[in-house]
């Protein structure tokens, strides 16, 4: 009696990081003095806005469609929202039957690498990378082929065109970035947008944090490109905006042609995404736009209490840091990975190390990621407290002898 | 500039059946003395009971935890919920480490098969099968060999051996079945799992409408083998059984070994399932145990006068009849899917054809699947009134020699 054996693809797969991480913390406990400060996961610790939660309480206690399947690419009212908003904010043209809706972002990035490439093809990530993407390339079966960043943290797209190959399906990029937080210039959006065209392949991007880019008006012009449509998938998730990670709702913006392949995927996956949710973001989008901004003003808080912190920490380098995340170079010859383990025994302190977010050899064991957002800044001041005693420890125990 | 162009393998799965038929309808409308009558999908038309609508309320308000991301295998409480429920209901030992919670039952299908199959690998379905299994597969790269059942609907474990090959990594049984109703005897599902463990590979056995099973007791002993862990995997929804298909809820049982495999493919998929169905469904499971034997009686007698409209229904035959669906043989020479068109045009009856669940040429064109547990006693006599008048006016045509 053989037992069935795992597939290669799923078996070749690293386990999810952020659980692996949530196991070094599992069953510890810290002293009351040093709570846990767990910056691990980009999630909100907070709840969404009363009104959003009024109005899920009340869709699901009235409207019986809260209940029932719908449309496989979503709710139409919160698709025309969509259209109507991207429009404005990026200066293009989007219609609602070039929206749809799905289980959260990563859903729709599984669900639009489906419609782009087959088992053999491959798929371009900058690196560092966002591991879910990474793992689901495996489990596809699609080769990752890896796009170094600059010091910058930000691809550079004539560097891609040397590594295009036939097999090569589609570029991703992700700005602003997980796990970097660096926010890609308009121009080089639009120099790999040109690349695609050129090419004939597709650009995915994910503008997951997109609400807490630091600049104002459009982060680029590419749907201004009359011809969009034809190389462009957009990306985008209600998770962080209105704190909605346990209702799983995103987005993506692409050709009718691409959603109709789009639909078979998500059909065949999910049905729908989870109607409660889709109706708490639909109202989010109508009436929480002076509640984002605010919020946007808080995390761009944050974003510099951590930059004047890790100007003034001794040894660390802020590689990246923006919208969710910091992107963090440290000065031990230990491995990240090794070292946040440490942090958390020594210091409560939870990090991503840079090992998960990249191929190996690739820096990964000297950087960390910090999900900052998920702080307050008098929370930001404890974390670079403790990083200032992790090193001066270190830094002790090292002169003598240790 | 080129054209991205989607790739071979989403090209080669077909659009979802249900959104075809549901174009069948849009913009239609129907006489006030014949409205539509809709068997098309499985869908429960009334909204939960209200307990499980008021715990969804109350959560949303007051539960922190509805609106974070949960584990990615879903709510500790739910898990060890199903596992004390079903290790009493399957006279089995299943433990909470043994499952894991879905967004709906096709993602339990869709992360249980990429455990077990690779591009280039095959799965073994019954005709006529589901056809989310089978769109599924082609989108994943990974063939689906049929496995036409006998004259009940039944598919053959023997027939089964005779086609497996190196490649098939699995069977998949769905019970009560999808789209035929019919229930597998204990003893045909015990031997489909000797065969598994035979040949050293995975028996998929999806129970989403076991809740309206018509025997009794346990529907098989599967779990009852102390082996069972590793050949054997159990598919679950709570879609119809608490009404829940807007929420996205699943489940699967499997070793702890597979749904660490399990973890990757949900973790990069939608991270966690969505919050506040989960904690439904384990609302439900504590407290509705009365109200689901009541449903399950309604079903039932929806069952019995569909059985006793086709016996008097002349040239149909019922191939099938359980659970949710009904599987019925038409008496015209035309295929279903040129006869569900015309039953929508002439007696606003929206049945699936057979096609949509059969390879070509496999017996789909003279077949229909009706939901019937979507209608009430009085709908199903309605419904046999127009299939009657549907072929009577045939009959009378053919006559007069159109």
């Amino acid at each position: 009696m053989p037992t069935a054996p795992f597939s290669r693809t799923i078996d070749a797969t690293f386990p999810p990081p952020v659980m692996e991480a949530r196991r070094w913390i599992a069953g510890r406990s810290f002293p009351a003095e040093r709570p846990l400060l767990n910056l691990s996961q980009a999630a909100p610790v907070e709840r969404p806005p009363l009104a959003l939660r009024e109005e899920i309480a009340r869709a699901a206690l009235e409207d019986p469609q809260a209940h029932l399947y719908g449309p496989v690419l979503g709710l139409p009212e919160l698709r025309a929202e969509i259209a109507t908003q991207w429009s404005a904010a990026y200066g293009g043209a989007i219609a609602a039957r070039d929206v749809c809706i799905t289980s959260g972002c990563n859903e729709a990035f599984c669900a639009a690498i489906s419609t782009i490439a087959a088992p053999g093809d491959a798929v371009m990530l900058p690196t560092p990378w966002y591991f879910n993407h990474k793992m689901w390339l495996d489990t596809a079966g699609i080769e990752a082929v890896p796009l170094p960043c600059g010091p910058d943290m930000v691809p550079d797209p004539e560097t891609a065109r040397a590594l295009l190959s036939p097999a090569v399906k589609a570029i991703v990029l992700v700005t602003p970035n997980n796990p970097t937080g660096a926010e890609y210039p308009a121009g080089v959006l639009a120099a790999f947008l040109r690349l695609a065209q050129d090419a004939g392949i597709t650009l995915v991007v994910d503008e997951t944090y997109r609400d807490f880019h630091s600049a104002a008006g459009a982060p680029h012009g590419l749907f201004a490109d009359p011809r969009w449509r034809e190389n462009l998938v957009h990306l985008y998730s209600f998770s962080k905006v209105f704190r909605l990670t346990g209702h799983r709702v995103g987005a993506m913006v692409a050709s009718p042609e691409r959603l109709a392949q789009v639909e078979k995927f998500l059909d065949s996956m999910t049905i729908c995404p989870a109607q409660l949710g889709q109706m708490a973001a639909l109202h989010g989008l109508r009436t929480l736009k002076d509640w984002v901004a605010g919020e946007r003003r808080e995390v761009l808080a944050r974003r510099a209490a951590v930059e004047e912190g890790f100007a003034a920490l001794p040894g660390w380098k802020l590689l990246g840091c923006g919208a969710y995340f910091a992107y963090a170079e440290h000065p031990f010859p230990e491995s990240s990975l090794a070292l946040a383990e440490a942090l958390v025994e020594e210091q409560s302190l939870l990090l991503l190390p840079g090992t998960m977010f990249t191929p190996e050899g690739a820096g990964g064991a000297r950087q960390f990621r910090i999900a900052f957002a998920n702080a307050d800044v008098a929370g930001l001041g404890e974390m670079i407290r403790r990083l200032g005693a992790f090193t001066a420890a270190r830094a002790t125990a090292s002169a003598a002898g240790h």
